[in-house]
């Protein structure tokens, strides 16, 4: 995907595709089966890491472990919450000290098919992104060093770091943390949704409104930034690409993108948001600010295609989203090692 | 057992068992088999309180849901992880808005088993425990009228209530939320202890060091508080029985089961601490002001049997006391039910 498609190609890429949603069957098929791919259902390789079932168990610890955070309290599952759609279902996250997070939590399901990570892209892969929430001091408040200590001083961490870094001369690191943490990401996958058994030919799986709003959705040109397996989660755009949205939904103190770029076309630029399991993970948007799925498809219409939708075209499109649900990870909760006394006692209450 | 147990009889208790700690293997477990009972491997039943099948599925999914507080952040799961012994391993839980409760958290393991719940055995059973910390406006600070509002606007949960407890008119009540949570609560066992599978009759798996300090620990009289299958959790004692600790490790703020009985002879009465587990669950005491276990048990010498233990009983006894860690609850994350338009929103940030 290019990462720097601008508003002209996004307009583009919207006339491109065939008007009118009656599409008979086959061709909605081969003309979908071109912007999307299913959700596989085997764990993807991850470039640079080695997802072994050793680093994938660590990892299960590591990511449901509240001692990664300065207070004890808060594990990547507290925010990113695998029963919930993958992310918290609030606005924004509560963090250390119970403070309000900048941007509403993205889902982990199926995050290792995104271009980058975080809303502005800032994080090339999930072994980078699982560093930063760790360390932010609204978020999990530790640090490398403490982490480490932390998890050094409890064998049996030892031990599983050994074992899945096996040949390092110094296994237990804040890189093959997050590593084993990206290795366990991998493994949240949603494959078999509604809308892919039918890009794989169950064509009954889908209602008639269901099959209008995916013609809908790519008739519309919602499509040219929400594609690919995650229907969505690659390439950046302006919200809005026409029309941008009033400040309770995009509040003006976040530019987005810029602030990684430093660019002034980046200004409110963010990374087109992945679709899948979308029905799960209301709130929605960066902000967070808006909760209902069929509101956030009619203020998509008007800032970035700048088109009024009728509501049956809205109740079209969000049906079909709703068909992007997946079956979602069954994950044994895991039996975390126990603390010694070397192990940093919580702090900040 | 009896729960106004008084000073006299917990020293008498310890005078009728024999001294010494050289005792024939046969004759150290006829005696602890007389004190303790092995934690079974089967659920046990729970009085008012069919735990089938369902009632367990719905309670998984309630333990586990945060929406059940106002934050939407905070699960039972939150306090009493299933990954860390059954608690949180903080001094005192960390609740709504970030505010610091009054008492170390109990573990959840084995809980079916105690005589009543709570450090001062407020509640009787955990059905009654479990609308505790839901209301309270430091932990989870919900109200029975938001719960069942929340648990109606889901479909799914509507669905789960009415199979849980099938026949009733309006089965999704607040007392049906903390009956399906006590079911669940009631799989939470952990069998199979080292102690457990020495009682059964594994002489070996037991070393010297550890049989040394169950005699011990019987002889000098700890039995007389802790004992049964939690090992503890039932009867109320005087903190200390014999010599209050200093204000650091018991706040005299905290008058314990004195709230409860508005009697003066409840002054710092607490309920015994089940010892199930208890390797995995420091900070110990109600204060959670010490987190070595040694420095706990040379504590309870000194305040509830008048002794200074030596050096070498101190570790014998705790080397015992890691003997009754048991094979923790294996528990599938559970998928739970989407939020609709009528849930209600977070509060509380």
């Amino acid at each position: 995907m290019n990462r720097f498609l601008t508003t002209t190609t996004v307009l583009c890429a919207a006339c491109v595709l065939t008007a009118g949603t009656a599409i008979a069957a086959d061709d909605l098929r081969s003309q979908a089966k071109e912007m999307f791919e299913p959700v596989p259902s085997m764990v993807p390789a991850v470039a640079g890491n080695a997802v072994t079932g050793e680093r994938v168990e660590l990892g299960r610890a590591l990511f449901f472990d509240p001692r990664l955070s300065k207070s004890g309290l808060i594990s990547c599952n507290t925010c990113h919450n695998l029963g919930m759609g993958g992310d918290d279902n609030l606005e924004t996250s509560i963090g250390h000290g119970w403070q309000k997070g900048p941007r509403n939590a993205p889902t982990v399901l199926n995050a290792v098919f995104n271009e980058a990570q975080f809303w502005d892209g800032r994080a090339e892969d999930l072994k980078t992104q699982a560093k930063g929430p760790v360390q932010a001091g609204v978020e999990m408040a530790s640090t490398p060093e403490r982490v480490v200590t932390t998890l050094k001083s409890m064998p049996a961490y030892v031990e599983a770091f050994s074992v899945a870094f096996s040949g390092e001369p110094d296994p237990v690191t804040f890189d093959n943390m997050a590593k084993a943490i990206e290795a366990f990401e991998a493994t949240l996958i949603t494959p078999a949704s509604r809308f892919d058994q039918w890009l794989e030919g169950n064509d009954a799986i889908l209602d008639e409104t269901e099959k209008t709003g995916l013609a809908l959705f790519m008739d519309k040109g919602c499509v040219a930034c929400h594609n690919g397996v995650n229907v969505g989660g690659h390439g950046y755009y302006p919200f809005g690409v026409v029309e941008q949205p009033g400040a309770d939904i995009l509040p003006p103190g976040d530019k987005g993108r810029f602030a990684v770029t430093k660019t002034a076309t980046d200004d409110y630029v963010f990374r087109a948001g992945p679709l899948r399991n979308i029905e799960l993970t209301a709130p929605y948007f960066h902000s967070g600010m808006v909760w209902d799925l069929e509101q956030a498809v009619a203020v998509m219409g008007s800032s970035q295609l700048g088109e009024t939708l009728s509501d049956g075209d809205v109740a079209a499109i969000t049906a079909f989203l709703k068909a992007l649900t997946g079956e979602q990870p069954k994950v044994e909760y895991p039996i975390l090692p126990v603390s010694t006394a070397d192990t940093p006692r919580p702090e900040g209450m």
